[in-house]
């Protein structure tokens, strides 16, 4: 393997969970940043802005830039500016100042987030029939679930199968997985995609999506992991450390 | 083929349109009845109990008994209390009614039938986790969609798809296109299922699923029926008539 020269790190799951940070999380951050080697992070979290992820973190305890941050909202907002696109939003409520600035009346495009409790029969019955009419379909990410102080709760991606079987489509997914995802956050430190560990909790969009990308990947067993994710990685690159601080004694820095 | 021994019915959009039955078609059920030949009535609407259908249908002019109508929720009944499961429901509030007999009050399977507003993202989630601990996932369809006043609107299908996705489960399918739904209808008549006459309107759940079953099948062009449907039955094993009154005008009853 190539020597590593840039780390990418998901957020929730691996630096905090709901609103706290995760044990040891802070110090490891701050060792990777002292160690000179670039750091940038990405999410598929699609319930907040990226200022409040940012205003968040700093409370937390991490001293990153908000420009480090990729979030798949921003991967969307980027793609619906390039083709002139008005979009219906299936979003959280919390995230719709991300897209406030797209002011048109009758949607061309459909938009998913993880929209929660707006994951209404009508909001979706509205999104299919646009999809019917030939819309196209973008996605945040399309992740299973997620995990939430109570239990395991639905993510994009059940939706965006329900859309897609519905309306006999392929939606587009601009969050983790897509590889322009991972690639537009490693051109950002300057470097190549097998110089670049991506670290996760979600097996697929995180590792098995960074893998596919080119890069090099670490599943911790933090947050969204559940026994047995190992086994589902491409059989021979799986790479596993029990949390952050973990990882970044490996790479000895 | 085989000589016509019996013959089995779909409902909606071929027997009658919402709340008004089909042009010839109280006469053309009343003529098969005469023939002697046995029929049963099999649908996969879930938005009415059977009594409910049967009472409408009786208001319509149809002199038909209750317990010859096979559901796609009573097809879920029977395979709940086989298994000794207790559900939890997803379905259409009119429905309720069919389930009141299932007291229990830890759930151990999901149960999903066209719901309508009541795919809400908390009862999503609530199916998820129980189907994350390993519940059974019985499903009353998978149309993927139907017709309503205002436009098309997600059926059950959808809503499958996006809790198989989520849990990484299948699903198991109830209603039409199942076999074992047909051959429960076959076998209430005492005959094979190469003995019986499928007449329906949707080209997938009622015709292929019956010539999937073993049975003959006829598409009927009321209803749902799309010019081109034909086109969608495997090749050779169309047969196509303009209503219910023709195929019985076919049998020569």
């Amino acid at each position: 393997m190539n020597e590593i020269r840039g780390v990418l790190l998901d957020l929730s799951g691996v630096l905090y969970l709901g609103d706290r940070p995760l044990s040891g999380a802070v110090d490891a951050v701050a060792r990777l940043q002292g160690s000179g080697m670039p750091v940038r992070y990405i999410t598929n979290t699609t319930r907040r802005t990226r200022a409040q992820i940012h205003l968040m973190m700093a409370g937390m305890g991490f001293s990153i830039a908000e420009d480090e941050i990729f979030t798949a909202p921003g991967a969307v907002r980027a793609a619906l500016k390039r083709d002139g696109l008005t979009p219906l939003l299936l979003i959280h409520p919390d995230l719709e100042p991300e897209f406030a600035d797209f002011p048109g009346d009758v949607p061309d495009a459909v938009v998913l987030g993880d929209a929660g409790d707006s994951f209404t029969y009508k909001n979706l019955n509205r999104a299919f029939r646009l999809l019917m009419g030939g819309a196209p379909l973008l996605a945040m990410g399309n992740n299973r679930y997620f995990r939430e102080a109570d239990g395991l709760s639905l993510d994009i991606g059940p939706f965006l199968k329900a859309l897609e079987y519905a309306a006999d489509v392929q939606g587009t997914v601009l969050g983790k997985p897509s590889s322009d995802f991972f690639h537009g956050a490693v051109s950002d430190m300057g470097l190549e995609p097998d110089q670049v560990l991506m670290v996760g909790d979600d097996v697929e969009a995180d590792v098995q999506g960074a893998l596919d990308a080119g890069l090099q990947a670490c599943l911790v067993r933090t947050g969204k992991y559940r026994p047995g994710d190992e086994g589902r990685i491409e059989a021979g690159r799986s790479r596993v450390a029990d949390d952050l601080s973990a990882v970044v004694d490996g790479l000895a820095v």
